[in-house]
């Protein structure tokens, strides 16, 4: 359970108290969206050192926007890495720590509900925390918070989305529809996926 | 619905028969595992381009194995990127291609199958392809396919993990463990919750 970390230059030493070794790290490459680094680390219960990249990224924010009716609320968005409009829940990234607390974590998630959806909660309205999940724990340290916001309606102001987002249309479904586009592969982001999954395990879903 | 790439050094420019006019991507790190590059696009619709970073990563697959008592199998594995060991479905990179075909993509999965798990399908059994879905869109073209392995038994040689792989452990979990897993944020990796989500929608889950 020791813990004995110390830098110097690019190296260091860690020992985690679950029984990680962190040897080294490099950064390889970094922009304000990504770091690339390099990382030598002994996994736990393994002797050998095993050489890693890993994508560091922002934490983010995943909603599932229920209406009074049961409706759920979709936003279409452009998404330049796959060259695809895709059906989503909203999300966005959390800024300003990679290591947020809870109240930065649901204001992020408020704010990113309104802006995309023009939707936002009724008096009396809950944002249930629901977990996180991993987007790709191969490669990457990617982290978005799952919610449930129950119930929401319409501000009147319509969707605002940031300068960066390329939002072209935010509709009701049915649970029915959801869950038909889902099986018929018309849902095809992990963030909407996972976000189902765990609300169909805690049996939330209308 | 013109497509008229041509190239100069990093330069190009794509109109996509869907809207999509690719202007220019340039290579900002590679190595053999991922490639970043910056592009700059107009998304369908829009008047203006955009300049987004984008990971590529090889495509992959995941397979939820269920046997004959309609218990499911997972492994228990150690992931660097997050410093955590976690129970997930058996996956795998497809190499050779960044656009592998059906035949690939299905020898991909049986292989994985066999190698993490120790365990295949039996005579008769099928393996039955569910769609794909994206890891993280906003910044990454990661494209794992879904399959469900039905009905699987142990090979009886154990599982044989590739020697970059850190599986600890291999075993079968009934559906209602699963499900209680997925609710209490014990199941945390993408592959396991969007193939559950997959098979939840499709009423393929015991």
């Amino acid at each position: 359970m020791l813990r004995r970390p110390w830098k110097r230059g690019t190296q260091c030493f860690v020992n985690t108290p679950d029984g990680w070794q962190i040897l080294e790290i490099n950064t390889l490459f970094k922009n304000p969206h990504i770091q690339v680094l390099q990382e030598r680390v002994v996994p736990p219960g393994e002797a050998r050192a095993r050489n890693w990249t890993v994508v560091r990224r922002k934490q983010a924010v995943v909603i599932a926007p229920v209406t009074e009716n049961g409706n759920i609320v979709l936003i279409h968005q452009a998404r330049i890495p796959i060259r695809k409009v895709l059906w989503e829940f909203p999300a966005g990234q959390i800024d300003g720590s990679f290591e947020p607390g809870m109240d930065t974590i649901r204001e992020t998630a408020l704010r990113e509900l309104t802006e995309e959806t023009g939707f936002s909660l009724v008096a009396g309205g809950e944002l249930i925390y629901l977990g996180y999940y991993y987007s790709s724990q191969g490669y990457s340290d990617e982290m978005p918070h799952l919610f449930l916001a129950r119930h929401v309606k319409p501000t009147g102001l319509g969707h605002q989305p940031d300068d960066s987002e390329s939002i072209l249309e935010c509709r009701e479904f049915s649970f029915q529809e959801l869950s038909t586009m889902i099986a018929d592969n018309v849902i095809q982001d992990a963030n909407t996926l996972a976000l189902f999954a765990r609300l169909s395990a805690k049996k939330l879903l209308p």
